[in-house]
């Protein structure tokens, strides 16, 4: 097989991230449904979870008795779910040609345990790419705005352990997921959510459109 | 409060590593007693586990059904584990003044997840500096018995996922904690765990010891 045929034939790898209560999962479905309608077969996925282990550890890592987990176990599990994740589904269904959609990746630790929880970056970023195994998104979506309309857009739903940390943790959450967007433009497309539904799906779509043959 | 003071109030950190079957956790109880017996205060702890959140990682990594975890994902789930042991357990018990003996810790990654499942040894160091924030045992003792020993010594309970992963495996295990003992003795203390559980028993005290005031 000719490297042209290869690169053809493999599936794309795109991430949506961005704090709690921005619309993340709203928006992968409408994505993966948009795809759909494109003839383009896609997998979507979350973060923690996807395999059994990873489902386990999510549970671990969002029930709220768990109360006393330092932020460097929370790095640890997170990286552990992110492991198994990418060798078990999503290399495979790339190799394959499915694309891959996944709700949080790399960013989410390196905002929610480096930034608001203070383990170093510098370690965060060894241990991502210890799990990813150089595994990098083709598409790097951040989707941002600001906390008010995150807090308003996830009050329907209970909070879970990561979400109840309070006030100054949403705010750091915040502005660190803003800084990172804006610095690392090479390597992620900030995108305005705030704004109806529809209207945010529709810029999302636009850096989408582009990865289409 | 002097540094004198200080040092003289701190519990000491012993852990009792080594290949499965060579009878740690035997050795581990009788340490225990023997250094109760000396009025020393001592815990007990075995890795994973020792937390809420360490039992429930080490039921996912020892489950047979997780057939499919990559050692990558065990290396972090054996980090996350640990990272929570040594802030909610090990370093408030040696803080007021309790030693602690740990059956298994960093070797045991460095071995199992680097020699035997050929993570990178540099990226599980890496990993172990995290989850340990430098906390260096007092005293590391390397039980070490022939292959053949400790599958005759392990007989008698079920085999778990670790432990069911053949004979090579096993080897290279064995291999790997002899390597790092003799290379590393300013580290490590490598016993000779052949023989009568009596007289491994004193081999061990010789050493511990020396640690009493």
């Amino acid at each position: 097989m000719s490297a042209a045929r290869a690169k053809s034939k493999a599936g794309r790898f795109i991430v949506v991230d961005g704090p709690d209560g921005v619309g993340k999962s709203t928006q992968v479905q409408l994505l993966v449904e948009q795809l759909d309608m494109r003839g383009v077969h896609t997998l979507s996925l979350r973060e923690p979870g996807g395999t059994t282990a990873g489902e386990i550890i999510r549970s671990l890592l969002l029930e709220k008795r768990q109360e006393k987990l330092t932020a460097v176990a929370e790095a640890f599990l997170f990286q552990a779910a992110r492991a198994q994740l990418v060798a078990e589904v999503i290399r495979p269904a790339l190799a394959r040609g499915t694309w891959v959609v996944c709700d949080r990746f790399t960013l989410s630790t390196l905002v929610y345990q480096g930034d608001a929880g203070h383990v170093s970056a510098r370690a965060i970023q060894q241990l991502s790419e210890l799990s990813t195994g150089g595994l990098k998104p083709d598409l790097y979506l951040v989707l941002w705005a600001a906390t008010t309309v995150c807090v308003g857009r996830r009050a329907e739903r209970e909070a879970d352990r990561m979400e109840s940390k309070g006030a100054r943790f949403l705010r750091d959450v915040s502005g660190a997921y803003k800084r990172h967007a804006e610095r690392g433009r090479g390597k992620y497309k900030l995108v305005d959510a705030a704004g109806p539904i529809e209207e945010v799906r529709a810029r999302l779509w636009k850096h989408v459109e582009r990865l289409l043959p």
